[in-house]
């Protein structure tokens, strides 16, 4: 088990992007490319910074039941962790992801209502490799 | 309209592998990286090969509203498509897309009971480019 958890936090930690999942109000399932997470603790939380006007924060408002998916192209390993996203708008989570950079997305700086942080939390996790998919807890 | 579709079928057509979403019995959404798709007729239908055993499979005989994702990690352009999953394991179906090489993933060839084919059927686009989407029907 420790053995998986290295593998899937070296996976994680090499892709500049992450996909996440949701689902929308008629019950289909949506995937969005994301710039890699700004902040992880373990394999149980990840913040990620996006733009509160976007569709996914209204999928994700409406029903918290969520994935994300770190995949390498070269070696065709994957690991989807399962569980729950919310939408943070308060200003201590702003903050604490914001880099200078960032206007560049958010005009308005780190108080910029269209910016918000989006939190996943880990239930479980699947890794895939070498044809074979793998389950384990978090 | 036609010119985000020429756009799509471009970024489509580069990329190697697929992301494809289905919802499980949960409610929880769920992410895979795929193979290219082996055929696709025009934005409207794309056939891949996979593992009649996989969970992504059992997803979409439960439940078949899917979506297909491509993106380009270079440019930062995604392309989401929304519709329906299904799982054809005909002959006629298999033999369609079976090559060669594919005795390395399903040792029994084209008749292996663990190989078949997932039909997507698209019913809507969402173009994300330059910090913006646009819906498409198609």
């Amino acid at each position: 088990m420790q053995d998986i958890q290295t593998a899937v936090i070296r996976l994680v930690d090499r892709q500049n992007t992450a996909l996440i999942g949701s689902v929308d109000e008629a019950g289909f399932p949506g995937i969005k490319a994301m710039l890699a997470p700004r902040l992880r603790e373990g394999l149980k939380t990840f913040y990620f910074t996006t733009n509160t006007s976007s569709k996914r924060v209204g999928h994700y408002l409406r029903d918290s039941r969520a994935c994300i998916y770190f995949y390498d192209r070269r070696t065709f390993r994957g690991v989807m962790l399962t569980g729950y996203m919310e939408v943070l708008t308060d200003s201590a989570s702003k903050e604490l992801i914001w880099r200078e950079g960032d206007t560049m997305y958010y005009s308005g700086g780190v108080t910029d209502p269209d910016y918000c942080v989006l939190r996943f939390t880990a239930e479980r996790g699947r890794y895939y490799k070498d044809f074979e998919s793998v389950d384990f807890e978090i």
